[in-house]
């Protein structure tokens, strides 16, 4: 029964430290927001009093946390919880933040001796709570495989892209291009119904042939024609388009660091950057779709 | 055994023609290039001295040329084929038109009192010899029903997409996707690549992701990547630059005759009109991963 | 005192018939709209039964047509003018269609042993009754030196931009730049405004420097910042973005025929045809400003 | 005579602080490149042995750094030069960097009782030489007062664009700006060309129509047409692509934080960082112009 530290119980993480319970770990859990603490003390966690504290005697930390600056002042900030930690202590962040922080962070760890694994996850708060979550991890390969058996609590698909930072660029490439792929495939959609085509006989020819997608084959962005995804009930839950946007802006600062040209890409951002200012933000991510119709 | 006629035999006439021949067809061909009718003809085919011969005894007639001008020019001019035809007809037009020609067309023949299907094709010149061509067809139920026997001669996947054109406009919606896909894709891995990732690491992740699509299934961009696809035999074979940019310029005169937005086919048209522009226009479309590569 | 033709009386060509009446050329005239015939005859033109007819005694004759099918047939048609016209008539065609159609025609009437200028305009129903219109000649010398005192009747600036053809080429080339330089002013004027600047303190450091375009000088698409433009009259009058998104159309068509690469107006189109799309397709063509607006 | 701090003395703060000197200000000069303070000494400098020592006895201190981080290094790091400074002192940073590092910096002085201006120039080392910078300052009414004679003595035109932060924001507005019309104005041009058009009669109807521009106006990117620009002296000297994607950078950037949607400006970065790819990242930035032409 490993110990595990899990810092940062919001939407997401709190259903993965359940899980981690539910695998029969032993999960010491630290939240600044009490509700979410006393949620997991009830399922069987234990408190701590602050991350310091959580650390202590853990053997795996797993942090889930908003945005870039927390992970940071987390770990690199005057009670920084590196230090705090056990000499054999493998950390794992699953916050998606920027690749340049992440491997400011996995560096900081690494000199002191201890292990990083950055392991950013898709699949949203149904795929937390189902512990289906895809894990796209960067780090050594023994850090890898001291973090797979932990991760496969909270998740089904585990993948191993490179070094410290690979899994946060991964995850951004993927999402970078499900942007393109959705505005694509949406105004594709359009354009046959615009020319008098039935939404569905055109999902199935193209679902065969070379326009194939993963938008088309789990997640059809035209009202009525798959059941049980966003489209068909008016766009709610599913992948918000502000969070596209924030995974957006992300890509858009790997390639400018980088150099590197993603003009597909750009024309998508702007898009959903359009689409948010219409008052969608909270729309799920396919209803991109409804940019394209006809008032 | 159904009388074919068949008229226009260029490189993917004259192997969907020999097909024909091979499922035991009776054919008779007519082409300007009496080369090319002498190739059918030691085949088993019956040469015609022109359209209007070839077509006067034929249960079904079959057309493949380059563009609408010949279409339009061949049924409705002077000497059109409609009225040498026999009253209870099929006309299949295979050629990749705007729908409104195949629209005005298809017309003229059930005017006439014959039926039409526009049944435009994917697969290439290796399709084509191999018999394993995608047909999308638009026309009438009955008209649909009389081609698909004749079709599967040649192909191996036939749709129906709805109404006269609606063939077209399906074909040119798919084409105008895998647009989308192949640029979106290479420019995704171009990223990951200039983040020190592996890409064939990062197209297993995003096969198995979200970012999943036929590009990545069937005909990766990135050299070394796949074997027996154009990107790792120096870009050669496969579906040209130039007949993308064709496919797209239809695609985008569909979007301005429905006044549908098309923007990100549109950022995809931009680029591979560059890359034709820089000299690639023979070279398969998947080189345009070589457009977002550092010199 | 010349005598003139003119064909075609609708919101542009009755003012610039008009125009011609003023500055005291004998004008007879054509429509295909009687109520239009009368106006003008009220104001001195000669009514003609037919177009044939109108042409008959003609110097010059102008056509002002909706697009290039009225066009090509009322010059190529079986009742064509040409044929009908005296052999040292000058044609002038001021219609906006594609330079592809403007050749053919010039072509024709010149096979004839006449003078063709295809010579669209710019300025709008307001430019036409004011006589301040903008007409871009193609055609040759000769051509040019005949129409360019009767253009001089109906509009302020005149230029001569090369051949047959080119007077639409220059036309649409300037406009689709027009359409790039007012979606790119009202997005840059926004990203200020989010950013807590005043957008007429924007504009006026941008009118002095290296942003300085047409948008800003004489037509600034943010309400306030100037008086008397469409802007300040909510999107009121001025060019309609139904108008534009028709010379976009032209000008990608014209792109594709030439295989040049316009990935900035294809973005430009693609907002348009968005714009278009949500209802705003009779309002002015700047306000494209509130796409980018926040709700 | 003011007593100045000037900070940075590369090749554009160099000869901005000989300007100063020309002018009868009395400079004192601190750059960690030892030749450059020597320079700078022989032209009647005084020397300092530390930005903090530079700053102690300065009525008005100018910092010109090459990013950010050196920015707030300096100014918020350990031996910052707030607290060394006078009370009355006037902090100018000319460095171009993000709106909200000026923020944080501006604060920062203004808490320490001080006043600061941010005030990004334009106008390239040429412009630095000849003292006829562009400068756009962010701050109070009171510093921008104080900074208008200084600058002056360095620049011909000054804005005040509005509150600390604004002069960043409006000169990435202006030159993201730029970035478009440079774009859209070259492949108009190409378009032109390619249609058979002379570029310089394209380029004179669009100066005098609705396509009018500053690229045209002064910068006209077509080889030829214009005398004395980098167009015709193959794309050498002004401002160059790599530091118009640095701007777009920073563009890309604030319009992310403020959530606006940015796609012309987007569809141009796309452009520029596939030329700066090409290997035209020291060429002058109308060289994009090169990549619509043919081969």
């Amino acid at each position: 029964m490993t110990n595990i530290a899990f810092i940062g119980l919001g939407n997401m993480g709190g259903p993965m430290a359940a899980n981690l319970l539910k695998s029969g770990m032993q999960v010491t859990v630290f939240d600044l927001v009490e509700a979410s603490v006393n949620a997991l003390v009830e399922q069987g966690a234990k408190a701590a009093t602050s991350a310091v504290d959580a650390v202590a005697d853990a053997e795996v930390v797993v942090t889930m946390l908003p945005a870039a600056a927390h992970v940071k002042s987390l770990y690199l900030g005057d009670n920084g919880i590196i230090e705090a930690s056990r000499d054999d202590v493998l950390f794992i962040d699953s916050s998606t933040i920027d690749a340049d922080s992440a491997r400011v962070v996995g560096k900081a760890v690494e000199q002191a001796g201890r292990l990083f694994v950055d392991a950013p996850v898709s699949g949203g708060v149904a795929g937390a709570k189902a512990g289906t979550l895809t894990f796209i991890m960067g780090g050594s390969v023994d850090g890898v495989a001291k973090a797979t058996p932990v991760l496969q609590c909270m998740g089904k698909n585990l993948f191993h892209a490179g070094d410290t930072g690979a899994g946060q660029i991964a995850k951004i490439c993927n999402n970078m291009l499900l942007a393109v792929l959705m505005s694509g495939t949406s105004e594709a959609l359009q354009l046959a119904i615009d020319n008098g085509l039935d939404p569905k006989v055109m999902s199935d020819i193209m679902l065969q042939s070379s326009g194939c997608n993963w938008t088309l084959q789990k997640y059809n962005p035209c009202p009525g024609v798959m059941e049980d995804v966003p489209s068909s009930n008016d766009y709610q839950g599913g992948f918000m388009v502000k969070l596209m946007n924030k995974d957006l802006n992300l890509a858009m600062n790997a390639a400018a660091n980088s150099e590197s040209s993603t003009p597909m890409a750009a024309a998508a951002q702007g898009l959903y950057k359009l689409h948010q200012r219409n008052g969608n933000g909270d729309k799920d991510f396919s209803s991109i779709f409804t940019l394209f119709a006809k008032d």
